[in-house]
Formats: structure tokens, C-alpha cells, sequence
């Protein structure tokens, strides 16, 4: 492969002649790359809006001329578009708290522009990756600033996903409002419910997960570009600072805020740990959910068969006709590894030591590659999963009546001694309770109706009483 | 010892004649003792208070005679008081959903109440554990309720000595503004700072912590109390439900409201991993910080010596005059605990199925001890840690001068090669930045005290410039 | 409180008259006394064997005259005889690597020697808590060698335990050797099994979880006693260190050996990660069971009802007759803590830095905890839940004829597509499979039972063929 | 983009022409790609190697013809030649316990033999996915045997990189025995060490970690191939599973076993959670590693500047010469990761139910990248780091006589009083103990050389005493 050098301040490095990176990417390669992942191309675009911003200002404040800001603002614009994909090869497990990351998108941003201006690619003469992209610029603020705008725009659309969903539990909510069944509780069986009242915790259960997502990006909002190495800000401009968040905010159309305090933004990440956390809370819920489905989907014969869910895929070989619940399956997997994320993000976080957490890549890594996943998997989980369930209402009822359960609505009616004596002899006859009173004549069928109403025996109060 | 037989559905089982708890709370020593920890007292405060709210309801809808509801009022005011800490005997890790802690108050109140009534205890004639003290419940809505309200009163606990810990740092913020030292990225030599903009940047993370746990209380106040087994509500009279939430609050001073969705509240615990998870945040900075100390108290000859604290013991029996930062080394250990706890709580969490989690009690300790820690390790952090720290002055400023730091400070005056020649000369010969710049007649001595000027070199723009 | 007056290098503090303990335990209630935990008394115990040892072999090197050997022996004797529980009063989570906990019992054994030897507490004079009771020693070989010493005995409980649970499945096994079911894959229907088999394959577990257990001791043997503060063992003699090693040998009966090299035994602490890692590997199979027979046990009528476990205690107020697993969900939380336990476990022990580990009382508190935990539920599990199991023979064997299990059987005698019909048929009318056969003609009884036998299709190769 | 169609039991479906995979992996596709990452390769060609013996063993009991099992082990042979990289486009986190993953290898070896017998892809009359190449198999027992496989080879690769870091961590140990500094716990000030004793407790540390992973191999050579769906071998021809493991010995040269109950390897995953865990341990001890070298290496003004490690990269932008230990903190959040990574493997793994872990697909992404994070990671540690590191002995050697370490080492000649004294006055003035003992003519210089002695101070027993 033919090479171009390139150096530094360690010495000099050969470099692919048609890389539009250069010698730190080239470093940063040698360093870290251990597997074939590559940062969250999410990143890599809100560090280029920020390098983009950057040469805006610095422009306004002639800390750049203008051909030159213009070279880079137009090279941000390509990467953007999405033409420079294959560029960006840094590993997302780098040490160096995210300079090789930054400088990647610097070099980059360098070379296309000195092409754009009839350059060729190394000749940082024209345009210099530190000197003018980075300008005004440090790690330290660039890359924890970019984390919280990908984190912000990832969390728009997590919140758009879940409150999607919500909606399609909500609509079996009515759908199943008179699916009468059995409830149980640590598995064993308890009190009548309706299959809706079950759709409806979980509409619920997602729906504060949504306000949790949605109220969390005012946390993230606040950023701390300007600060440069440490948070001081030493050698950037007062006014730069002050334009740049303007300038985010009108690049990205999003609430960006400066810190109160760069020093603290700059060092401290325990907002990441706070959305990790929320993330882990939703994690909960999805697990919960999905765990639900499978069992009340489990069978046919062997299992609880209340619901059906819709076969994605032929599930065995050997066994004809066999289905698994395989989306509630990648879901459960989806949460696990958001818990494990959380775990390293933890870790990460409180590692942090002086003026800089030296590992947030990783934070950066697992915190978006959740964000990700959820993003991505709930459409799947709501279209082809939850809006597919169908009831098996018939089998609901069958199994309730033979249950115990309606016996504790009879309490009222007819004592707690009688009412054990009747579930008694309906489990051990494996005859309905229903059944029973009538062959008994306890009830005629007019009463039993009220009584055992499916409105009455989910509501608070005594069945069949005002 | 001598016993009294009590009954129930498993059969006769022989209780000491002494014990206000009863044959449900016997059963359940036997099964669950497997350590010699109980569930949290604030845990059996909060059963207790809604077992008077709940008698006093009772009392109202003609439920409960006025002289059982009455005893049983007393009763609940004596466990209150903390009379009664030695009959509360389950252990934490409980299986049956905390089944087993709310009949051991149960038992507890009845009894009491028997023999204030003048009978003798298991004479449950008189007040009976389920029919009278349980009236219009289920554990299945009291525990989960019982939760909220321990956690509540906690959290506003946590709240007040978090916000005592932000002031004492802000004091130390101010106190340390002109001790000017070294800022260091990833353990390597940085840029100039001020000891007290780190304490700020302390003082900052804590006041998010400080706001997060004030804001989750909100969570927590919806309760599912009324809801009974499932949620469902069967059994329980409507207007019970209401008069209950009014109750909880006069009785509390809480503001506790029904949940929109009882069956919803009586199954998810998705709060519970939203409050650990805030906490974890709370225990990264915890753990930041407590590292910075340990680390700017390092030495006193082989370490940063940046700050002293004040030695609470005696550190070695081998080694004369050593002490260790043993406060700090604590506060790492209750944030790793309660990192394990978050755990913990999560997986307990995930696990509910259908209408209940049997696993809440295992929420329920690793949440309340959590807030527990952090409660009585905090004030002691503040008061013999943070409160005590002093700093080394002198030796921070003599690092800082020997350090190539300031001369990131000359880029904008000599250049940057000269700055960086005149780094490397420092280093090398190990004579301060400013000796050399005087020595070469760079600078006279006013120019450096204005280049290098505290109030300067730690904020942002470019030293020495308007 | 009368109080008498001790003092180290950090001055003069008044101690309870009639405490065993001293000035440090003292200062260490103050600095840690964040909960009413205190330290594990198995801890306690070995430190007290460590200290008899030493005693031991210090009046054999002369290094302590006869009597005051003789008195410290004897003070340890009666600590080890359970007597002085009460004088223990550290907390767990304490700073200071252990230096807190060593020194309450020396403190403790000295005050106990000195009253012997017809002092009054606090004359150390008579024998001094450091320079007779912690002769050749520090906290820095003592606490990482009594974490050892507790652990490899509590783990050898461990093993026996497990192996009592082991024989219990496998006696289940054997009982359970002919209940043919239906086994199920991803919670659906899949091919025939029996009970037996399953509880195979849970004793199967268990034995590996036994030997890791088993194996895992040798690597705990090696300590680092003689190295006194980092392990170089200055201040310690030769000979003192290869006596101790002997001397520990016979006083605890285990093989106990001197680590190649003292100075990594005593920083490094990763063998407690590894012995924590596999109790998550227990636990992990203990939730496995555990949930398998929460499941198989689940109903009685809305659930799988494959086996019946004894009921340990009445489940509802509200629900006649309701009983829950509640052993079962006892064993998931204590496995759900050992996992949160190794969370802990593991962020204390990558936190150790040069010389030593600061945070090893916290892997102290959890390591034990976990083994005590597991050592004490699991013969309940055993006792109380595994060997009560009853199979509900009648329903496994009606449940897997109407499932779709036995057509997979048939495709080798009447080929996939007949045999998927059969498979059809039978699940929308509701008949089992062998009546289908029967009434269609396709088989005789004769040939039914020799294809369906119960130990022709729970094993490998073509049902029926040889 | 041209397609073709194809069938199941679902239905039909347009597979792209070009495709060699089918409608199953078509259909997973659809269902689970949620990111851009793909199935491990590794385990793409461990399956690989099952199928290819599975073909040979088949063709042995005449079950498949020799033509079509000669060109499905020509078809395997190309893939793990390396050649169809791009046609394994299944996601890690996939429902359905492995089956898509097993499909994915089942068609494209199907699709290649047919044209490499002259068919068109998806004319599966000529070689059958299911019938041909799947034959006398299940996911069930495939996918399970192929996770051991490539964790075994994996395994051993670890090995041999750690037993290189460890040789070179004690090359340092030898080049490093006489550099004499200051030994620290706790971050204070302690006794007297060499960097040698240093890096040989690095060593040890993993060493340890090579013989755990070495020891842990025999757990995962019990494969369960040949139990077909459930463990029970239904289908599967006796001879076939005895063959099988006698084919996968000589294929892929590994100890290769068949389990001794299939029932319980193809349910529990206990296995993976031990190997997770000495991962873990592993990464601890690369954390310890890793921080100490980061704290050594800090400064080069502000720090603890012991030690020097080779520069990889420019340190920042903004500092001149700013370098930072980058290679520490990759291996740091390589370490983090797969403490999050036995998170996710832990939660798998406990996750099955009855027959089957519906998870092991995350447990196989989770340890499969833990392994290769390690593998890949620790050989640029090894080289670019440890055997870059060089001692600033001076500077150790200063810092060790300022500090009151030595004092320690005087206790035994000058007693305990005159040693803190000394070491006090040292302290205070800045002067060396040397210099002080010499300038009261306490000892001579020879006396002094004796008793500070570097095999002195850092070995058992008195200094300068035989």
C-alpha cells in the first residue's frame, strides 16, 4: 500500500497515501484497535457539529480566516452526509480519555479540506488539524460535550420508541378489557383480572419510563465546551465560549447550555451514571414485560396459553410446528446487556480522578450503544411482538372457573367456611365453581351472572354488592 | 422455655408464652433464619402506621369495633414509641413477599392489644392478627406501601445531610480560592488551578445529587394501598381506599397518593431501581471524591501532600506517626456497597412475574440499607473529613512553578516553541519556570506576577490580556 | 457510664470502665459505626487464632516471657469459646485495611490477660495490646491470613452441604426415574422427559458446583503471615515466619502455607474474586432450580402442577388454601445477594494500589456473608423444599399426550408429514395422540406402548428400534 | 436488488439472489438487527467444524450419501478458509436461543455445496439445510458445543499471552531487584521496597490467572452434541454420539468429551459463569497492574514519577509534551468491560428454564468478546507498556530517605523513642535520615551502607542483624 509520512512530536509514521487520516489516527490504530468495533458513528457526527460550530466562531472572532473556516465547515457538512464512514477507525476502548477520537475527526476534517482547497492530504500547511480545526478546542471539552449531544439525540428518539409502544399496550389494554382470567401472584393462583388490566401496568410501567427519559436530557443539556484541558478555559476566548453554546444550539436545535461550572462538567460524569440508571430502570420494566409474555405464551399443551403471539420464525428442526417467543427473547437480551453497560459505565464514572475521567470512551461506548439498542429493538418488540398478541380468551376463562380464585368473591355471600369447602370440592372433582353452586343450587344462573361479572370481580369493593 | 400452642392452616405449632409474635411469625423464623440480621425497624414503623391508618378507617366504615380499632391504635403507638424492637424477628431475605414481616406486626399488634384488653396472648378472640389487624388488606398492598413510606422518610434524610456536605464544601471552595496548585489529566501534570474551583467542582456534584434524590420523592409518593392481592382491589370497599391516602398522610406528614393504577403499583418496582440508581450516582461521586482526597493526601513525602486531613487513628503499630485516610477508605467501601446493593435490587427487580414480585423484601433491605449508609456515613465524612481538610500551600505552588504547566501560560507571549524550550529547560534542570524566565530577562519580576496571577492562570482566556 | 482514660498518638479518650476493648476500638465506633452490623464473628475468630499462635511462637523465640504468652493464650481460649462476643463492636465497612478490627482484639485479649493476671482493664503495663499481643505482627499479615483462615472453613461447610443437597437430588432422581413429561425449550412445548432426568441434571449442577468449591480451597491456603506491613517482613524473624505457618497447621487443623511471596499475598486479592466468582456459579444455579420448580410447582390449577412441593407456611389472608414456594424464593434472593455481594467484591479488590488493599474489610464482610448465607439456607432448601417434592404423575403423563411431544417420535414409523398431521389433529381436537392412533388404526396398544415406552423416548436413538 | 424466493413453515419470502444465506436467516435479520455487529466469527466457525464432522459421521452410519456429505465438507472447508465472512449476518442478541446463528451455517454450507455441485442457491433439493446438513442434530446440541469449542481455543490463546506478560513482568522483577523505594499503603508513606518486589507481585498475580485459565479448559470440554433438542438424544442415532466426539477430537485437536448427562449440559450454563469469573479475576489483577504503573508513572512534576513509560501518542493539543499512560488505561476499560460483560453472562445464565438457556446467545457474545478483548489487549500491554518501563531510580531513592520509612528500620538499634525522633526532625527539615544519623554521628557511613542495605531493609527480619 502505498504511503505518505506524516509526524508528530513522537517522530515520524508512514501513513496510507489515500487515508484521510493522519498520524495520531495512525497511532491510535497501532494502540488500540483489538477488535474490529469502531466508535459510535454517533459521536463521531456530534464532534464534527462541534468542529463545525468551533470554526463558525473562531471565525467571527478572527482567530480563522475565513477561506479556511469555510474549507472546514464544508468538510463537516460531507461527514454529515454520511461520505466519510470508512474514515473513522479509532477503537472505542482507547486510552487517552478520547483524544485519539477527536484527533481522528480532526485529521479527517483537516484533509478533506486541504483537498477541497487543491491540496493534497498531509500537507497541514493549508489547513492543520490542532492548529485550525481544533482551534480554540481541547479533548477535555470537545469529547465529553459530544457524548452528551449524541446522548441527547438518542434519547429524543428513545422517548419517541417508548411512547410508541405505550400506545400499542394501551390499545390491547381495551382490546383485552373483558378477557376475564385468572391472576396470580409468586405463580400461584390468586384473584380474577382481566388480561387489559395487565396490558394496562405495563402502558403504565412504560409510560413513566418515558417521562424518566424525556425529564433526563435537561440534565445533560449543560456542557463544557470553553473549558479546554481542565475546565479553566486557559487560551480560550471569553467571547468564544459564550458563542459557541449559541452556536450548538442553532446547529443542533437542541437546548445546549453552558455549565455553571466547567471545571465540575469537565471532570465529573455521574449524569451519565443517572442515565445509565434511568436506562436500566426501563431495562426492568421491558425484562418484566417480556418475561410475562413468554409465560402467559407459553404451551400450547405444556404452558399457560392465554396468549398467542404472532411466529416470527420456524423455531425447531425436530419438533414440528414448534414456535418460540423469539422477540421477547432478544428483548430480555437487550436489557441484560444494558445492565451489564451499566455496570462498566459505573466503574468508569467513579474512576474519574482529578481534573478528568480518563475513561470515558467506554462510558461513551456502552451509554449510546444502549441507547442503540433500545432505540432500535422496541419498534421490533412493539410492531411484530405486542400489537401481534392475541388472546386466548376461551382457555382464560376455562382455567379460572376451575381455579379457587372466583371462591374468595363468594366469601361475602356465603362465608369464609363454605366458600373453602365449595373451592375445595372444585379442585379435587375438577369441576367449575360455577357449576357447583348451580348443581347445588346455592345460586341460580341470574345471580351467578351478577356475582362472577367480570366487571365486579376486578373492581375494588364486594362483587355483586352497590 | 415455656410455650403456648398456636394454630393455623399447616396445623398446631408451639410459640413461647412470652412472644407477641404468633405461629405465622414461628413458622417463619424456622424457614427463613438464616443470619442473625431482621428486617429494617423503619420497615416495621411504616407496616405499623398503616396498620393504625388502617384500624382508624375501619373503625369508620363500621368495619372494626370502636374498642378493637382502639386497642389496636395503642398498640401500633407503643411499637412506634419503640417498645416492642425484639418481637420483630423475620429475616430480610424472606421468600413470600413480605408475607411473613407484615403477620409478624400483625401478631405483634394483636397481641399487644389482647393483653391491654386483659386477655393473654394468641387469645385471638379478642383481636384477631388477619381478621382485625389485616382488615381490608393484603401484604400484597401494604409492603409495597410500607416501602415508599420507610424510603420516603429516608431519602428526606439523605436529602438534608447531602445538602450539609455541598455547604461545607462550598466553605472549603471559598477558603481554598487563592491556593493555587497543579491540575492534572489522567495522573499527568496539566494546566494551573485553584484548590478551591476542585472543592467547587466537589460541591457541584453533590448539589446534582442533592436535587436528584429531592426530585425522586415524587416517584415514590403513589402507593397501592386498597388494591389487596392484586391490585384488583377485591374485597377492600372503595371508599376504604380513599380515606386511607388521607389517613397515611395525616399520620405521616407525607404526601402519599393513590396510584393512578393499583394493579401496576402492586407489581412493578421499577421506582425502586430508579431510587438505587439515582444513589449509585450519588456513591460514583462519593467515590471521586473520597479518591481526590486520598490522593492529595498522599505522602506526606511519597505522595501529592497537596492537603492535609485530620488523622482520626492511629495507623500503624509498626510504622511511627503514620496515619491513613480512614474516613475516605470508609466512604469507598459504603458507595461499593451500595453499587453491590443496586445490583442487588435490580435483578430482584426484573424478576416479578405477573401480578407480584415475591422478591420485594430483598428490594427492600438493599434499599434501606443503602439509604441507611449513606444517611450515617455522610454527616461523619462532612464533619471529620471534608470539615478538617487543610491545605499545603506552600508545597502546592512550589509543584505547580516546577511543573512545565505554567508554560502553556507563555504559548501566547513567546510562542509555542519557545514555551515549550523553556519547559523542557525547567524540567531538565529542575529550576522553576518563573527562576528561568527572570534568569533570561524574559520577563521582569511584574510582568510574571501578572502572567502568572491566580486569578488569571485558572480562568478562562488568555493570561496577562484583557 | 463510668469511664477510664486511655491514650495513643492521637491523644486522650475516655473508654467505657467495664469495656474489654480500648483507645482504638474506640476512635473506631466513632469513625465507623454507620449501622449495627459488626464484623463477621468468624473473622473475629480466626484474628484470635492468629494472635494464640503468635503467642506461641513468640515465647518460643523469646520474644515474649513465659506468663504473658501463657496469659494471652489462655485470653484467646476463652474468646474462641464464644465468651466475649459483646466486646466486639466494629463495623464492617470500616477504613483502614483491617487495622481496626485487628486491634479490638488485641485490645480485647489484653484486657482479658491483664484481669488474669490480676490487673484492672487499661493497664497495659501488665500486657500491651500492641507489643505483646500483636508481637511480630501487623493488621497487614494478620487480617488478609485470618480472611483465609474463616473462609476456608466456612467453605468446607460449604461443601458438605452442598453435597447433602446433591444426594438429595439425585435421590429424586432415582424416585422420579419413570414420571415421563413433557420437556419444554425457550418455555414451549418440546419432546418427552421425565422428572427424573430434570432432577438429574440440577444434582449434575450441584456436584460442580461442589468440587469448584471443593478445589478452590488449595488456592486459599497460601498466606502472608510473617510479612508484617508489606509483606517484606521487615521486623519480623525468619524463624517466626516458618514456625507460624506450622504453628496455624495444628491450631486450625488446615493447610495453611507460607505464600512464595509474601509481598503479593499481601496486596493482591484476587483469589477472593475468583472464590466469589464461583459462588455466583452456585448461585446461578440455585436460581436455576429453584425457578424450575417455582414453575413446574406453579397452579395448582392455572399453572404447569408437575410437582408439588410441601406447603412451609399459609400463603393469603384473602385467598383460602393459597400456598406459595416460598424456600424457593428464599434460595433466589440469597443468590440474587451473593451476586450483588460479588459486585462489591470485585470493585474492592481492583481498587488495591502498591502495597496493599484498602478496602479488603469490605471483601472480608461480603466473601463471608455470601458463604454464610449459602451454608445456612441451603439444608433448609434441602430439607424443606427438595426432599418434599411429589410429582403430580397423573397431569405429566396427561399433558404430554395431549402436546405435540410424542409426534417428533413417530416421524421415523409413519415419516415428518404424517406424523405432523397426527401432531395437528390432535391439538385442535383435543385428543391425545395415542387415542388418535388408535381410533385412525395406525398402531395397536401393543405397538403404542412399546413406541411410547417411557424409557425409549427419554433416551437416544429411534424410539421402538433397537 | 434481484431476489429469489424461498419457503417454511411461515411462509414465502424473497431472499437476495446472491444470498447463500436462506428464508431463516433472512427472517432473523429482519427480527433481531438491532446494530451493526455480527455473530463472533469464531463461533461461525466452530459450528462450521461440527457440521463438517457431523457430515463425515453421517456418511459413516450411511445417513447421508457420500456426494452430498463429501460437498458439505468441501463447503465447510471454505468457510473456515475464510470465505464467506460476509454471508454470517446474524445479530448477537438473537431470539431463539442459537437457532438463527446454526440456520445461518446450515444454509450458506447448503447454498454452497448445491453450486458447487452444479445447482442454482435455493434449490435445496440437491443439499438440504435441515435434512442434509443439520442432520442427526439440533441447535440445542450444536450451538452449545460450538460455544465450548471456541471458548477452549480462545482460552488457550489467553494462556499463552498471559504466559508471556508474566515473563516479561519478571524480566522487570530482575531488572529492577536493586532499585530501592519507598512501599506505600494505603497511599501513605510505609516501609521500604524494591520496584523488583513490585513487578514479582505482578507476576505472581498473573500468574495465577495463567493457571486458572490453563485448569479451567477441562470444565469446558463436556460437550453435550448428540442430545439432540433436550439433552435426551431423541433421534439421534447411539453410535453417532460416540462418533461424534471421537470426530471433533481429531478436527479440531481439542480434548473434546461427551458429557456425562447431555440433559444437564444442554440446559445449564453454570460453565460459562466460571470461566466469566476468572476472567474477572484476570481483569482485576490487570486493573491493579495497570493503576500502579498509571500512579508510578504519574508527574512527570506533580506525581509520583517512579517509574517511565514509553510514550505512544502526543498527550495533548493545548500542553506541550504532555504524554499519558494510554496502553494503562485501554487495558483499564478492557478490564471494565468485562466486569460488565460477567454481569450480562451472570443474568444469561440464570436465566434458563427447564431444558433450555433460550439466552446463550448473549452468554456467547459476552465471553467470546472477553476473550478476545484480553487476547488482543494484553500483548500491546505486554510490549508497548511493561517492557517499555524504565525506573527513575534516583528519584525513587530520594523520596525513600526524605521519608520516615527507614526510621522504621531503626527501631531495632536505637529504639523506638530516638527512631520517631529522627525520623520527625527529618521531616521537618526536609533532610535525609542518612544525613541526620551522620550529622549526629549516630552511625557511620559504613554502619549506615550495612543497615540501609537494599537485601536489607527489604527482606524479613532486622536490618544489618544476621
Amino acid at each position: 500500500m502505498p504511503t505518505r509520512k506524516e509526524s508528530d512530536s513522537l517522530g515520524n509514521l508512514e501513513v496510507p497515501i489515500e487515508a484521510y487520516y493522519g498520524i495520531y489516527t495512525q497511532r491510535a490504530k497501532a494502540n488500540f484497535s483489538i477488535t474490529n468495533h469502531h466508535v459510535n458513528m454517533d459521536l463521531i457526527n456530534a464532534i464534527t457539529i462541534i468542529k463545525k460550530a468551533a470554526a463558525l466562531v473562531n471565525k467571527d472572532l478572527k482567530l480563522l480566516s475565513e477561506s479556511i473556516s469555510d474549507a472546514i465547515v464544508a468538510s463537516c457538512d460531507e461527514i454529515l452526509g454520511g461520505s466519510h464512514y470508512e474514515s473513522f477507525i479509532t477503537h472505542p476502548l482507547q486510552g487517552g480519555a478520547g483524544t485519539s477520537t477527536n484527533m481522528n475527526v480532526n485529521e479527517v476534517i483537516a484533509n478533506i479540506s486541504i483537498e477541497n482547497l487543491g491540496g493534497k492530504k498531509g500537507d497541514y500547511h493549508i489547513v492543520h488539524p490542532i492548529d485550525h480545526v481544533n482551534c480554540s478546542q481541547s479533548t477535555n471539552d470537545v469529547y465529553p460535550t459530544a457524548i452528551r449531544i449524541a446522548a441527547i439525540n438518542k434519547i429524543r428518539c428513545l422517548a419517541e420508541v417508548l411512547s410508541n409502544l405505550q400506545e400499542s399496550l394501551q390499545q390491547k389494554e381495551n382490546e383485552f378489557s373483558e378477557v376475564l382470567k385468572l391472576g396470580r401472584t409468586q405463580l400461584s393462583d390468586a384473584l380474577p383480572i382481566t388480561l387489559g388490566q395487565e396490558f394496562g401496568a405495563y402502558s403504565k410501567a412504560i409510560s413513566r419510563d418515558r417521562w424518566r427519559i424525556y425529564k433526563v436530557e435537561e440534565r445533560l443539556r449543560e456542557v463544557n465546551i470553553g473549558g479546554t484541558a481542565i475546565g479553566t478555559g486557559l487560551n480560550a476566548p471569553q467571547e468564544y465560549i459564550y458563542r459557541m453554546t449559541d452556536k450548538l444550539q442553532r446547529l443542533t436545535g437542541l437546548g445546549i447550555a453552558r455549565s455553571d461550572l466547567l471545571v465540575d462538567t469537565t471532570q465529573n460524569t455521574d449524569v451519565f451514571v443517572e442515565v445509565s440508571g434511568l436506562l436500566k430502570a426501563c431495562a426492568v420494566n421491558i425484562i418484566k414485560i417480556s418475561n410475562d409474555l413468554r409465560l402467559m405464551g407459553s404451551g400450547p399443551k405444556g404452558g399457560l396459553s392465554e396468549i398467542y403471539i404472532e411466529p416470527r420464525q420456524a423455531g425447531s428442526s425436530i419438533m414440528p410446528g414448534k414456535v418460540n417467543p423469539v422477540i421477547c427473547e432478544m428483548m430480555v437480551q437487550v436489557a441484560y446487556k444494558i445492565i451489564g453497560n451499566d455496570s462498566s459505565i459505573t466503574l468508569s464514572a467513579f474512576s474519574g480522578q482529578l481534573e478528568l475521567n480518563a475513561f470515558s470512551p467506554l462510558i461513551a461506548e456502552c451509554l449510546l450503544e444502549s441507547l442503540d439498542l433500545l432505540i432500535n429493538s422496541i419498534p421490533i418488540f412493539d410492531k411484530d411482538c405486542i400489537q401481534s398478541v392475541k388472546a386466548n380468551e376461551r382457555h382464560c376463562l376455562d382455567v379460572l372457573k376451575k381455579s379457587s380464585a372466583l371462591s374468595a368473591v363468594l366469601i361475602d355471600y356465603i362465608g369464609y367456611d363454605q366458600a373453602s369447602a365449595i373451592a375445595k370440592e372444585s379442585f379435587e372433582k375438577d369441576i367449575s365453581i360455577e357449576t357447583l353452586l348451580l348443581s347445588k343450587k346455592i345460586f341460580n344462573e341470574t345471580e351467578i351472572n351478577k356475582i362472577f361479572n367480570v366487571y365486579q370481580v376486578t373492581k375494588p369493593g364486594i362483587p355483586g354488592r352497590s
